[in-house]
């Protein structure tokens, strides 16, 4: 008998070697009945001759199989498929047709189906758009790939599968509640005992359980606006009546519109989805507040210790003396959010029952991973793969930023922020936030859009996010200037070009004497003063921010009608070559193409002073 | 600078190597902070000596931990903690004390707190009793060990991480449901499509989910009287109206007191706890009823392919021609409860309003672990593992019912069924169960008593469990003997011993003549009629079953006035030591100690035919 080729296709591709291939479709073969129970197999040397492989892999993968009694080798016949383990197989002989006509009738069935959001999704493919700033894709080249299988080698231990294969009832593993307790807790300045904890399936799953627990429509609930989506319906399923509260450079703002609420939910250290993180003295006026009206906080701490401009405020939960906060976060940053791992931490008294209510629900989260996440913590590889990625999301967030301001200044505004993933961005309210996300995908640039972020309610900016998780910092500034040409295309009519700029153009001599001994002064896009010293020496000194905090020397010179400045960090030590107009105070830097690249005032250094 | 040896211990019997143990206790020191940053640390050589290892093993935990940035080395000064490593810490500085003077101000907080139900749960360290005749602890001497471990390894390739670490969003792994689809539910004599399919983490997870779709206030609900506590407690939960229904020796009874139920929820395979299988005509039964009453079926199919009597029934699932069955199974049985991997199968409708809930919920089931059980099906290795674990419960089982049938035939009666892992046995309502359940335990026998399974209303039998999940077949007889003293010592005013037996005995040539040449015709254990024809010349011939099923030989003989009997198979081939006592055509077998073994008629052979 033939194995017909196409039966059996070796893919050299494949992550699994010939022989584990040849044997998944041997054994895919036997259960789909191309080889039913007792037919006679093709000897080794035949198989082997019809794959091209040699023989002894055939060999090998056949004897494993008898050894694991799904073939029997009969002496002076062959080998064959094992009845028996194809016994216990109903079979569908004699199975009518379903009848599927009933398929309206459901919706009767259902007790309160649930209404989707509307919700953004990155196209599947999104790894194949060259330059991907979405935020949230996990970015698979940053997986700790070596020291996750070694966990996962301690944990396939013999002594270790005893831990974790048999039914615990509703216990996490202690293990892995231990290392939460000492090794993540305490960088966010929280000290719990093993009873204030509760492993989750993910961050979602400790938010359902909180919600399950403390809301039903007796409850009002405050929620950042714009916020989190899947909260919003959490809250709805359970009929909470939501205050939806705005957010601003603080963060969440704390006011009297909270007074009447029983709850607060609040994503502190990076808003959702506008990466502001919320001020100490308004996490203390939260905290005050919370005492005064009897409430309870949840705080969603997803995105943890990434505040690259300052130092990161401890947990509203460590500034909470009354037991009041319910922290939840996750294990998903490092160890990717396929695994889905998180973790509430709240009064023993709210453990307890949210536990009862997840072991009614799932019972627990894998024990398996539950255990290989503990190992991973214990040898100390969370916190090396926590300063990897700190330092990788740093060095393409502060890319990004400087794209931005160097590329979009005149069109865009950022929401400032200390770090994060991503950045928030508000731009001309004509432009069509669906068109140009389209637009931009066509480019090759994937943007996220902010609508589904705001509740039903008017959504009073134009905004868009883009995130730094998934594209390389080598890509960014492409990716920024490609998006640049698709924004001033869309804004010719209200951002000036070089062609309809109001002003008359510096030419050479005036050029030259009026740049000499300047200072221009221009915000950044992020909202934080610049002053360029521009010296008769033909040197320039930079300096951004309030209190200087980056600065950069370079040098500056004037060819024919242009004018030519160079840093030596600042716009990547590039030769900048711009058209200068001057409009009574103001100096619009255009560049060959005639995109405003950068405007402000122009003063002359001894008025400046 | 001294480590303490009692800081940095090695433990011998551990399953990490010394390197990784050490790394691990450094990484510990570190955080904990008993090498605060900057600190630096024993020399490579000082730190071997004191553990009392190869310097290279130091040598090479140290270099893997500067590599990774956890310590830097300072030229000619030595090795450091890295200062980065431990930024981003918040600390406890400051932190006030919690004020925990609330917790009785939760009730008021929680909107509907659940009521555990009372839950048999098996000691902590139930393995370390002898005799655990309890069902469902997952037994790690059966684990997949080197086959689980083949899995893992290959769904940690670079390609595969790919897949499974990123966001999908609500998918499923599409890999495992195909595997699903084609390799375990057709044992069932299931045809799905994929969508068709959820994932799930454990049977539990499905069931929350359905319940929580189709069941509320307004629903009528049936379940198994005996059944699943967490059912009903999920159930009751939704404020369901549950109709406590029945269960005899053909499963769960359908009669007209299900006609106004709108959902039926059935363990058909082995019912859940008396292990009984639903009956192909009670079956056929059920799905007609539910189309008469326009009603929908909960099928948990968590026992299946485990009928060791008989041919295995098609699921419900399998015969449901309008998709009325919501079928849900789970891998635990062979792939260990740990791991919480199951499987919901029904309508189209009714999964893609699941999924919706179950990303709500959890977005879904761990990803890693979807991966590694799809490979492990891929490769055969589930089928295989299947027929490992089919044999082996099947040989404890019938163990079990033979040591059952030969100790415990007059104390006890056993509930028919045709497999499964457990026996559902009925005692002497005069046994005070709690008592029995504690004093079998304190000999080192663990049986699960049954109260738990039914609803709040009267139970009427006493029964318990013992199953055989957890014990080694060679265990069994012992366990079951023991079992025998205690509830003989409890049943000696009801249950006759030699002592105290109606009749006289039967001595020396009386009793070889009233035995030679005669039938005793006995009931098992389980039910099933028994006959034993003592021949003249010595020979014993014993049949035992509606069809003679189960027959063995053996030879008889007296010596002074008692009665020995040995068989090929039955009764272990062990030489029996028997008083004879006749009380009228009734004879009562007693062993040495007087207990009774066995009674019931005895003819002559001429009169019996």
């Amino acid at each position: 008998m033939k194995i017909e080729k196409t039966l059996i296709y070796l893919d050299p591709d494949s992550s699994l070697n010939l022989q584990s291939q040849i044997r998944q479709k041997l054994v895919e073969a036997i259960m789909l009945g191309s080889f039913p129970p007792g037919r006679k197999l093709p000897s080794s040397r035949k198989l082997a001759d019809q794959l091209g492989v040699a023989r002894n892999t055939v060999v090998l993968v056949y004897q494993q199989l008898i050894d694991e009694e799904y073939l029997v080798s009969r002496e002076r016949s062959g080998i064959y498929v094992n009845e028996k383990i194809m016994e216990g197989r109903v079979g569908f002989e004699g199975k009518t047709e379903k009848n599927n006509t009933r398929n309206s009738e459901w919706d009767r069935r259902f007790k309160g189906s649930l209404v989707t959001e509307k919700e953004f999704a990155a196209p599947p493919n999104w790894q194949q758009y060259p330059f991907p700033f979405i935020d949230g894709q996990f970015d698979n080249s940053l997986y700790p790939v070596k020291e996750w299988r070694e966990a996962s080698r301690l944990a396939l231990g013999v002594r270790e599968i005893n831990q974790w294969a048999g039914e615990t009832g509703d216990a996490d593993d202690p293990m892995l509640v231990e290392e939460i307790r000492t090794k993540i807790l305490p960088r966010r300045g929280i000290q719990a005992g093993p009873d204030e904890i509760l492993v989750t399936v993910g961050t979602q799953h400790a938010l359902y359980l909180v919600c399950q627990l403390l809301v039903d429509a007796s409850v009002s609930v405050a929620v950042e606006e714009p916020g989190y989506p899947p909260m919003r319906q959490l809250l709805a399923q359970r009929g909470a009546a939501l205050v939806h509260q705005p957010v601003d450079k603080e963060g969440m703002i704390v006011d009297d519109n909270l007074n009447p609420c029983q709850l607060v939910c609040v994503t502190p250290s990076h808003q959702t989805p506008t990466a502001v993180t919320m001020s100490m003295a308004r996490r203390e006026a939260l905290i005050k507040k919370s005492i005064e009206y009897d409430q309870l906080i949840i705080e969603d701490d997803f995105e943890f210790e990434s505040n690259y401009l300052g130092h990161p405020h401890p947990a509203l939960k460590s500034i909470d003396t009354e037991n009041r906060v319910l922290y939840m976060s996750c294990l998903s940053k490092v160890l990717s959010p396929g695994l889905r791992l998180g973790f509430l931490v709240a009064a023993p008294e709210v453990i307890a029952e949210a536990r009862k209510l997840s072991r009614l629900m799932v019972r627990h989260p894998p024990l398996n991973n539950q255990r290989t996440a503990a190992f991973f913590l214990s040898l100390g590889y969370y916190d090396t793969f926590l300063l990897h990625l700190h330092e990788t999301f740093e060095q393409r967030w502060i890319a990004l930023r400087r794209a931005v301001n160097y590329y979009m200044l005149p069109y865009v505004e950022i929401t400032p922020a200390q770090g994060g993933t991503a950045l928030w961005i508000k731009i001309s309210k004509d432009i069509n936030m669906k068109f140009l996300v389209q637009e931009a995908a066509k480019r090759g640039v994937l943007i996220e859009p902010m609508e589904h972020y705001y509740a039903a309610s008017k959504v009073s900016e134009n905004c868009f996010r883009m995130g730094v998780t998934s594209i390389p910092a080598d890509r960014i500034r492409e990716g920024v200037d490609q998006l640049r040409d698709l924004i001033h295309d869309l804004t010719t009519h209200e951002i000036e070009s070089f062609d309809n700029a109001e002003g008359s153009q510096l030419l050479g001599d005036e050029l030259l004497a009026t740049m000499a001994n300047s200072i221009m002064l221009t915000p950044v896009a992020y909202g934080e003063p610049c002053s360029i010293e521009i010296y008769g020496d033909g040197s320039l000194v930079g300096k951004a921010g309030y209190a200087n905090e980056d600065c950069d020397i370079g040098k500056w010179w004037v060819e024919g009608d242009q004018w030519y400045r160079q840093w030596t960090r600042w716009a990547w030590g590039d030769v900048g070559v711009y058209r200068v107009i001057m409009d009574g105070e103001i100096f619009k830097l255009f560049d060959e193409k005639g995109r405003l690249i950068d405007q402000g005032v122009l003063k002359k250094m001894e008025d400046a002073l």
